[in-house]
């Protein structure tokens, strides 16, 4: 009997697209997993570390007989290689991908492909500040969670497949409208980014004294460590939805300042009270 | 021999002044420890737990006798006292404080005292969620940073004294002046704060998923978590210096919003390089 996806083909040979490829072999769900890269050497390694029993270089090669296709390109790449996945990909082909934006490719998606369409978005919340597929775990997915778009144009045969893929890596999936996810995710996600670099940027300076460095900076600004083209990619590719909850962070601070320029101390405290109420109903106590 | 420091009265009886007493006394560092609070029961229960040996009501009382006087009461409480505190002081007391803003108190000391004065502001950076008597430590400073206010106002022989005293429960002691103190504690911990603050306000709401709550977001948030009465204290003791970062901080974000507005890639992707570069500079790779 063949593996449960058959024939999978993983563009982008990246931590995400190297670990799927780990947990989808060692875990016997596909027949044969293709990789498409931009360097031999890379695929080479995947082949090495056993991500992927074989690479391409051309597009059109890797995606040739594929029964899913993910796409682990970085989000921006993955979006505007939709056009010639569309031209390459089998029929019957399900594809999605692993962007931490949804909103852009799911429409781009929906402008493709008539209704019931095979593409399904998908964002694993996988990763972390180590990148590249040296750092690749069959693991990866093991316990996080998926989300996993969710819009009637999509065919439920694709939905369904897509879904069962990511449980079966041992993610746990949640299905999200692709807007609404894009929305939310800038103020969970990529305000923080934000936020966290001003941190670090207005304590950075000549005058600094090392040892001031305590616990709650070191917290605050960990994110900022992340790889600046990540984040540059994901805010230019949710620009209205970061630069809406952005708008929001900025009425806040300009409250805090006024309550604090008037030395309104009840004012400042319910801020910090709700500061503190908001972050136990979303992180627990 | 008498014990290096005499006879101790701290003044306040919560999470730092309790922790000190116990620290004093199971180093054997002081002849006596006398503990001022406003509560019987909670001085009481200092005297079971080992870390004062008498307790007291009244102020008058509790520094009578006193070689050494530590200010463990909230940072405005601290400073509004300090009149009553020199008119009951033996005149050869030295008198610090562990107060998280410095230029109010230490500004205060030097209009009360003149020169060469016997009070030296300290900040020990040390304590945390956790509050209150009952979490004291004898070795809540054991490795902690404690900053000591440096200025030329102050009697050598007090600045000697306060510095071995944090030395001797196990601090590092770092010289500062009480202004730049709080103007580097305004960026590196009171707008962070507040930040942090800002970031758990704009996520909270009905719409929120929370499965979509991650690491990220759980690190920059987490002192959002801190007690609201303090941070409110901390902020509006150190008002001039919150406003003026808050202040830089806006700027910045203005900039980078200009920036994604404008879908300038390479200024965003600056902003997170610099983000980072300061992040490495400050906490390490």
């Amino acid at each position: 009997m063949d593996a449960e996806f058959g024939q999978v083909s993983i563009v982008g040979a990246g931590l995400l697209g190297a670990s799927l490829g780990l947990a989808l072999k060692q875990r016997g769900l596909a027949r044969r997993v293709h990789g498409v890269g931009r360097r031999q050497v890379s695929l080479d390694a995947a082949i090495t570390s056993g991500a992927i029993d074989a690479g391409f270089l051309e597009l059109a090669d890797g995606l040739a007989g594929a029964d899913l296709i993910v796409l682990a390109a970085p989000v921006n790449q993955a979006a505007a290689m939709l056009e010639a996945v569309q031209a390459a990909a089998p029929l019957h082909a399900v594809i999605t991908d692993v962007g931490s934006t949804k909103a852009d490719i799911c429409r781009r998606a929906a402008e493709l492909w008539s209704a019931p369409r095979p593409f399904v978005g998908s964002h694993p919340m996988a990763g972390s500040e180590k990148f590249g597929p040296e750092h690749a775990r069959a693991d990866l997915y093991d316990g996080a969670v998926c989300l996993v778009e969710a819009d009637t144009s999509i065919d439920p045969r694709a939905a369904d497949t897509v879904r069962r893929l990511w449980q079966a890596v041992g993610a746990l999936v949640v299905a999200i409208d692709a807007a609404q996810h894009d929305a939310l995710l800038a103020r969970t996600s990529h305000v923080p980014h934000v936020l966290s670099a001003v941190l670090a940027r207005l304590a950075d300076g000549e005058d600094i004294v090392p040892d001031l460095i305590g616990n709650g900076f070191r917290d605050t600004t960990r994110i900022a460590a992340g790889r600046p083209e990540l984040w540059t990619e994901i805010c230019l590719s949710n620009r209205d939805a970061v630069l809406a909850a952005l708008g929001d962070a900025r009425k806040d601070i300009e409250a805090f300042a006024a309550a604090l320029e008037s030395e309104d101390e009840s004012a400042i405290a319910a801020f910090f009270d709700d500061g503190r109420a908001a972050r136990q109903r979303l992180c627990g106590p």
